[in-house]
Parts: C-alpha cells; structure tokens; sequence
C-alpha cells in the first residue's frame, strides 16, 4: 500500500474531539445532566459551521478568479447545494435540543452567562462571506455586531469584511453576463414591449368584463397601472438607482439584468449551471432565516419573556434579526418582475444557438 | 375468514380520490406542468388536516368527560403527540412544494384568483378546537376570519367556536389538580418562601462580590428586584387577573398555578403524563408557527412583495399571524416563573406518597 | 380578472376527497380508531404515487423525442430530483403511521385481508416506467407481479411494459453521446492507457516497500492483478456481452462507456446536466431502495413473524425485494471503473472546446 | 452574578474542536476537497455517539439500582426518547455525506486504509451497552469484533461487556414486574382462556362459512391450529426454555409475560411509563437497524462492488448487520402472541385499582 495505515480514531482525531465537553455544573459540583447535550449540540453546529465556512471559500475562490471557468460552474452549484443540505440537517438539531426543558436548562444557565449563540465567529463568518456588510445588520445591545467577539476574530472579522463576499463576486459575474445586448437583439427592449403588451390585454380584458361594475372596473384599471409602475424600477435606470439609493434594491441596474435573463431563459443550456446557482443562493437565504427562526421560537420557549442567556432579549433580537439579515432579497424581489413563459419574447435564432452546444 | 375480502384499490377509493386533480391551466387550454404538483401538495396538507381534527376529537372527548379517566390520559398524550408528527411531516413538504419555482407558479397563479390557503376550512377548525378565539385572530382584509369560508362551513365554524375548545377543557382539567393545598402541604406558601430565599441568596451574592463596582452592584440589585416582582403576578390574584384583563395571560389563577406545580413535579408517577401532555400542547403550539412562518417565506419566494392569490399581502399576514396565533402562551411564558430544582420546595412525605403508585 | 372567480374548496376538490375516508371497522360496527390514519397514510401515499408518475411521464416524454432537446434537460434534471424530494417526504410519512401500535392495528386488521400495498398499481407503474421489467422482481406468491391488480390495471401495465422505459430511453440518449471518438481522440484508448499505469505504479509501489514482507507483497499484487482484470468487462466487448448476458450488467457496451464518460469529465459544460440527471436516477434507485426496507421494518414491527396482511410473509418479501428491484444498479456498480481525477486522460483542446460554449 | 463571566468560544472548547479536522490529502500534498466533509460528518457522528452514551449511562445507573425509583421511570423514558431523536437526526447526515460522489471519494480514499467505521469504539459501546453480546454479532474478518479496536479501547470494551448491560436491567426490572398473579386474578390463565375462546370462534366461523369450499375450509382450519399452537410457546414454559435454548427468545419466560401484559394493559396508569419505555426500545432498535441499511446502501454506492476502506466486504457485512444486530427483536416477536382488545379479558376491579392513584 502506497501510504501508512490509519486508524479511524486518530484520523478523526477523537481524543481531543471526545474530551473537550466540560460542563460547568460539574466544574461547580452540581452536575445538570442535560448541559452535555447543550455543549454537544453546540459543537456539531461549529464543526457544521466549518464545513459551511470551508464550501464557501471554495465557491468565493472559484468565483473571483479574473476569468471565471465554465468548468468550474458545476461543482460551485453542488457546494451552494452542499450548504443548503448541510443547514437543513442542522435545523433539525432543534429537535433534539428541544428535548431539553426550560427546568433543566435552569440548572446550569446561570452558570454559562454571559456566552450566547450571538458570540459564533463562524456563523458571523458565513453571514460576513455570503455578503452581510455591517449596516445591513441589527444593532445587538447598541454594539457593533464583531464587540461580542474575541480581539483575535474581530481584527479577522474586520479583514473579511473588507474582502470581496460571494455577493459581490456574484454581481460583477453577473455584470458580465453576454447576450443582454447583440446586434440583433437587445433584452430590454423586446422585455418592455411584452410588458407593455400584457398590461394592454389585461386592460382590454377587464374593460370588456361584463362581469364587472363600474366601480370594480376603476378599481381593476388602477391595480394594472401600478403593476405597470412597478416595471419603471426596470425600465429607467435612474429610477432604478434612486430606489438603490433608498436601499430598497442592493444589486446594480446590470446585475439586476442578469439574474432577469438568467430566470427567464433558464432552459437555454449555457443558464441551466447559472440558474441553479441562484437557486442555490435564494435556498440558503430561507434556509439560514428559518434557522433564526427556530432559534428564535425555542429561545422564547426556554426563557420565556425573561432576558436570555446573553444578558440581550435573545428571541425577539432573533425574530427581527430574522427578516433583516437577508442577503440576496433582490433575488427574492425579482420575482415581482417576472411575466408568464408565454408573454416572454423568443429569442432569436443566432442567440439560441450561442446559448447552446455545437458539436 | 370473517369478513368478505377487501381490495386495497377500493378500500382506499382510490377512484374519487385519484380523479380529483383537476388543472385550471388545462381547463383553459394552457396546460402548466406544474398546476399538478400545487394541486397534490394542498390535498395531501388537507387529508393531513383531517387527521388532526380526527386525532383532536378524541382528546377533546377524552377532555369533556365530566369524570375524566386516568385511563384515557395514556393515549390522549400518545394522539397529541402523533399530531406533532404529523406537522412536522407537512413542513416538510414545504420544501417539496418549493421545488416549484416563481416563474411556473406565473404559468396558472392568475387562474386560481382568488382562491388562497386562507380559505382552508380544516386548518381554521384545527386552530379553533385548540383554542384560538376570534379576538386572538389577526384581522384578514378587514373581516372576521371564517367570512373566506363557504355559508355551511362559516355555520359550522360557528358552532365550534361556542363549544370548549381543548384549551377550555384543559384549563378546567388543571383547575382539578389536587395537591396544590393539603393539610401539610400549601404548595403557593412553600414556593413563594422558596423564591424569597433565592431572591436573598442572590442579593447576598452581588453586595459580597469583591469584583463588582458599586454601580454595577446596583444594577444588578435592580435586575434582581424587578424579577422578583415580576413573581407578583403568580402570587397576588388581583395583580394576576389584573394582568389578564389586560390579555397578559389567558389561563384562569389557579390552573396557573396548577400548570406550574406539573411542570415542578414532573418526576411524579401521577404527574409524568400530564406533564406529557403540557409538552405536546407546546409542541402543537410551536410547531404550528413554524408552519405558518415556512409559509410566510414561501409566499415571499413566490410572490415577492407583490399581492398574494387571494388578494391580499399574503406573506405579511402570515408572517404576522405566526406570532399571534399562539394558543398554548400561557405554557410558554410560565417558564419565566420557574426556580432551579435544587431550590424547589421538597415534597412532604404523605403528599408524595399520593402521587405515587401503591400495590 | 381574465378568469371566473376559485374557491379553495372546489379548486382541490375536497368534497370527493374528504369524503373518502371509510373505516371498515366503523362498517363493521367496531369503530377502531387509528384506522382512519392508516387510510389516510396510504391515501396520501397515492396521491405522492400520482405526481411521481406525472413527472415521471413528462421527463419520458422529453426523452422519447427523436431529437432529444438540449433545453428540455434542465428542466428534465429537476423532475427527477423532484421525485428525489418527495420520495424523502414519504419515507418520512413512515415514522407517522409507526405512531399506530401493533395492538392498535390488531382491532381492523383482519377486517382489510387481503387489500395489502402490494395491490398498488401506480407503486408497480412507477417501477415500471423507470425500467424494472418483470424477469427483474421477486416472484410474489408463485403469481407474476401484476396478477393483484384488478383486470383493467391489469391491461394496462402489460401495454406500459410494452412501452420503451425510462431506462431504455436512456440507455438510446447515452448510446449517441458524442466524444467517445475523435479524430484526436479515442476515450477507450486512453483510459486504457491511464488504467494500465495506474497500474502499473501501483505495482512498482508494492514491490519497494520495504515494510511489505514477500508474503505481503505477493497478496497485494495478486489483488492488483485482480483489480486489473475486473476492467476486462469495460475494455473487451465480448467479455462485456458474456457477462451481460449472465445478468452482470443491463446496460449496453456502448451506454456504459458513455456513462463512464460522463461521470469522470462531469465539469466540461456540456456534461454537467447529463451528470445530474445519472445522479437523480441514483438516488431515485436508493431512495425507493430505503422505502422498501423502512416497510419491511415496519411490516416486522407491526406483524411480528406472522402472516401479512395479504397473506404472505410480507416483510420478507420486502426484505428481500429491496435488494432486488434496483433498476439502475449498472450506474452503481460503475463506480469500480472508476480512476482517481489525478489519473483521468486530460482531453485535447479540440474536445474540450466542443464541450464548452462560445460566444 | 454567583459565576465568572464564560465566552462562548472557550466554554465549548472550540480551540481543539475547530482543529482536529486534518486532511490525509492536504498531508501528502495532494488536497481533496471533499475529505474534509468527510471528517466532518464523522467527527458529528461520534459527539452524537458520545451523546448517546451519556445518555444510556443515566438510564442504565436509573435501571440498575437496587430498588428502582418510580420517579426515575420518566425521565428513563424521555432520555431514551432523546436517544431516537439523535439517531434519526444522524440518519439524515447521510443525506449530506452523499453529497460527496465516488469520484470525489476515490480522491483519498486509499490515504485510509484501513481505518472504518468499523473501527468505531463508541458504536460498538452502545450497541453493547444496549445489550449486544459477542455471539449475537456477525464475525468481522474472521475475528471477535472488538479486535479492530485499540489495545486500551478493548480493555474497555471487554470490562463493559462483563456488565449488566440494559437488556440484562431491563430483564431483571420487568421479571419483578406485579400483577402477573394474584390472589383474584392470574393474568396467564384468564389470557390463556381468551385465546381459545378466540380460536373456537374462528373455527366455527370458518365451518359455517357457506362461501368457503370444503378444501378452503380445511386449509383454514390448519392455519387457525398452527396459529394457536404457536401460542404453546407462550403457555409452556419448557416449550419455551427449548426455543429459547434454540435461539428463538431472548427473554426469560417471566420477562416475556411480564411485557406481553404491559402491552396489552398499558392504558392503565401505572404501566403508561413501561410500555413508553418499550416503544423507546423498539424504536432505539429500528433506527439503528435503519442508520446501519443506509450505510450499506451508500457504501454499495460510493464503492461499487469493490472492497471497503477497511478491506473488507463493507456493505455485505453492513447489510447483514442490519438484520442480525437487533437487541430487543423479542420485543418485535412479542407482536404475533397479541390478540385484539376486545379479547383481551378485563382486569378484576381490585387489580384496576392497585394499578391506578389514589388521593
């Protein structure tokens, strides 16, 4: 055999894994049962959370290299996927957490303040990497969010933030996109016309409705012409950078663009690999904020109303936390600017094919 | 064999049950793939629904028995813990459902107008045999709840809503907790001196810690006043009612106390399943939620912020609704009121000899 | 609105569907009541059944065209990882129906004999239309497997079986797959190559290391050389076809080359989706796998060793029917073939380019 | 505050947690990406085994006292209800593992040899602490399974194995079960009567029945006597020694009534505890049974049919595992002596009442 043989124990490296849960309760010489099974849940987050933190330095490697390699697509939208597995698994350690009582949870909680979940440099990490600047974050006991952290993980935290994220690397890839502009076709336009077009229909429909009152006819006409309004965020790019501006999008004009075409068109073969990396990002985008979420719900069912272990009103921080640290929401938002497959304009032919394989 | 011989294939009308997937989009010459899939997922969710109004009946009958039997408890615990299971099933198939995406649903979303899940007879008699009363509900589109229902449905609804729900007879059911006053035993007088006396350990801990300045020992000594205030209301029924006119707490003073006593001495034979079923309630409760969050971002994926199927700001209501839903809160909250166990109160003997079996 | 108005009710048609529940213990005047969530397990079940066959339809269709369409892969990958996620759900619809005790199903059992799920007729159609042919499963009952179906389902499982399968279909599409010979290139050739000095090192390996006693090495090159032979089966056509025909293998020469193909140069552009898609059917084989033998357990659990509901040693069956019906063990059993990514024939530049799009 | 102040990071010792992950491939200068998932998954699945350990430890102390406390019995339940939690949580982390395909595998896998997770101390400790003796395993490369353990870990293995496992506790603690006979009431007679009244019903059911030939008749008259003889076992002591000496029970005869009558009267108060305590083990039983299938499967998967990390056969062996290394299949058989509730004779009222509170 060309390597020296090993044994599963020391390749795992079980003997410092296995001995590092120290309870306080039996530091303090009043051993609670259930505090192994709180550090044991811990941990397995943080070994998960290295994983998650590893898959994403391989994705943001991949993705700012100068020339992105198509060849390296494939294996960036199984990681993001990876992620997605990996964080489901871990909102089921909910379940098994919450076999602990709030009773049992009282026999050693005093004993571990102030340490709180907040205090993860590795969740703060993946938040950092995928693309949550400081500002877009609550405010947690009027501090910046790295104060809870060690001196050491603040001084990396802060060099992180000042790296490129996978957001950002994602929106110069998607800048990049071809095809929103050819000779013979340009994306915007022909969308427009077919944005134009349905609104039309859908206002003759409703005019010609003899089903409808007056009234519910105005009514109706109104709705459509601010949908048709809505499309204005598209359409006129200072408009668009205005709302930008007023932080209701984060994306650029371009890259906002992009993502479009790639929705649209996703079944053309060269946005079948784009397509799901997108879907990979909205995934983990759900995925992290239900697992607040649930943090959040079990935090209020161990403490009740009363402060959390933090010393902070954890589960409502969590709750709000929840809805705000949402980092590809424009993706989400897109979807409001969708029209149905069969309004979407054709492409031409000379597009199609570059879209596509010729062998 | 005694009974004539049965085909799976009837036995489950698999007939009216497989025949009943009817796609608008096909209806109207535009067939949408995946019409099928958001018609199956709402029968599944809806023949799901049956069974917990099923499994609820039972306990509710169990519950409403003038003389509730010991015996019937076992499995009363047993079916509310089988309704947890099977809404942790059907968040599941939330992602199931999520493998559609927000440009399909766009291929028949404007034919289902304005159908909604809000519509669900089943789920609204699921929240109303549990407990939820109209004045609990969050208000959808300026309207009583049940008015999205059918006129029969909204008749039956009706009924239900003046019949005891399993939060009224639970809370009867506590009220009948015997061991909270005996001859040796007044189980307030003894917890009550029992958080005094906590209160002082942990006064004397902050005034003697050496590490503590003067100001943060009086800010401790402010945090330790005001949680011992806070038990007030658990001990004073006038501060209790006053709180629950208020809509501070929902549970009547002594089923209260009754669920506190459960909650302290659950190690009691007489007091395993009950405490069983307080967990289960909890469960329901939480899991419940998490539902209606799921749903909530679901919509938010699919719809982005434009109006849901029905009209109105789906995901927003949902969201909303998530935290206000909640039945059992009273359980949740009663956490704030609980001591370590090394400080609660022993039993006295023949009081624990009551709860215990004898043979 | 451009369509008459939809009620939640009608739309799912829950009137048939709800009203399809009919215990046989209740018929029989002993109501018994987890009857009513083993039928609705089962029903549920079915309806999962019917959207697996509707995807399961579409993704044949795509891929019985004469031309099969680049644009329809995307979308034929996401169909069978749909399946993927529902066959998941309903493993989990497993750990539901457990929550019956084997005393609960005692009260209705004999009340169903002999309705068992071997009578599901879309189960059967679902293994059907993937490739399972009837020389493939277990004997049931001295009977081929169709003879529990009713007469009419009968018919029309011997046309599906006359129907070209998923499995046929793609064996055909990965029969045409390009690249398996160039003007500059032969994959054979080199993977023949790479193989052999694979080999090659290997030996060497064995034959310096000093810590390898003479016995030690003559074991280990005979298990090189053994090694070595297995790839006879890949590089000789008729030795390929002498073991196909002992029932080794299922798939052509010609697929299972390009199935090799595609497996190790999964990252080019043009082989990523085609790569998802042999995932998907792997874990569709492995999913259904798990299923089978979650039941067998189960069928244990609630039998013990007796007769089945259907009057024949069910979980055995099962147990043993799991090991069987594995449609695309070739894909797994591919994985001997398999060489480290160290080792894999770099393509030419002329292929590569061919794999990849230009724009 | 009574404790000093505790950072997140050192209570749960993230310092040697976060780096004992180390990559073979990264030593030999040849990084493999995924090998890093693949310490992960394994290094979660031992915290939870360690878990799992603390947690049959507290059981087993609970169960081995001389004189069991009642006030035990509840937390014994949810502790090994906690146990199933976590198995079927790590059941799903081979959803994650599978994320990494062959190919990637084959990147490290021979940087192994010949660590396995066969060589996993704290899996075999549960399965021996459940009560997996020597004999009931499956030889291993022709040799005792422990001797893939470490010199120290098999010192241990074989003190454990000298102790009274939970199987031997459980055995004692159910033989000393109460009410198995008494002074108006002897539980196997009345049971005994029961199943021959139920036999001569069926009998005369079957010899009436006009529908039935005189050939089926007959056929059902042999099934009805080898189903009542089967119960010999149950009813004959030295029937049973023999079976039990052939391997057919586990159980003592006591223990096996003893269960037999916590099944069928576990409603009554006092076996409520018991018979959770037995579903716990059944369940305890089928997950792992269920974790070790899908192990097998995914080995077949990531290896084809080639030899294991370890050298071995892996999934054949794990295959067969599966079913033979089940610890509580009596509690599994026990199913086939049950008879419906109907027939199960009622208890006389002074065994009801000792079975039941009093105050």
């Amino acid at each position: 055999m060309k390597y020296p043989p090993v044994h599963y124990h020391h390749y795992l490296g079980l003997d410092p894994l296995l001995s590092s849960q120290h309870r306080k309760s039996e530091e303090y010489g009043k051993p609670a049962h259930d505090e192994m099974l709180f550090i044991i849940v811990h941990q397995t987050y943080e070994l998960w959370f290295k994983q998650i933190v590893f898959e994403l330095d391989s994705v943001l490697c991949a993705f700012q290299k100068p020339q992105i390699a198509e060849t390296e697509m494939g294996f960036a939208s199984a990681r993001l996927e990876r992620i997605v597995s990996i964080l489901k698994l871990i909102i089921g350690q909910i379940d098994v957490l919450e076999t602990m009582t709030p009773l049992d949870f009282l026999d050693f909680r005093d004993m571990l303040y102030p340490a709180s979940g907040f205090q993860s440099f590795q969740w703060r990490l993946i938040e950092t990497k995928l693309g949550l600047r400081i500002g877009d974050r609550l405010a947690y006991n009027q501090a910046p969010f790295y104060k809870s952290l060690s001196e050491d993980q603040q001084k990396r935290m802060l060099e992180v933030l000042d790296q490129p994220s996978l957001y950002d690397s994602l929106e110069k890839w998607l800048e990049r996109t071809p095809f929103l502009q050819g000779e013979n076709f340009n994306f915007w336009d022909s969308y427009k016309e077919a944005v134009n077009r349905m609104f039309q229909d859908d206002l003759n429909t409703v005019k010609q409705n003899p089903r409808l009152s007056e009234e519910d006819k105005k009514k109706n006409i109104l709705g459509l012409e601010q949908t048709l309004k809505s499309f204005d965020a598209l359409f006129d790019e200072k408009a668009y950078e205005q709302l930008r501006q007023e932080g209701q999008f984060r994306l650029s004009y371009k890259a906002m663009h992009a993502a479009l075409l790639i929705q649209l068109y996703r079944d053309q073969p060269i946005l079948q690999t784009p397509f799901r990396i997108i879907q990979a990002l909205l995934d983990i985008d759900e995925t992290m904020t239900t697992w607040r979420y649930r943090h959040a719900l079990m935090a209020m069912r161990m403490l009740g109303q009363k402060i959390g272990t933090g010393g902070s009103s954890g589960h409502k921080y969590l709750a709000e936390a929840t809805a705000k640290h949402k980092i590809f929401g424009d993706f989400f938002n897109l979807t409001t600017f969708f029209i149905p497959r069969s309004q979407v304009p054709a492409l031409p032919k000379s597009i199609a094919d570059k879209m596509s394989f010729h062998y």
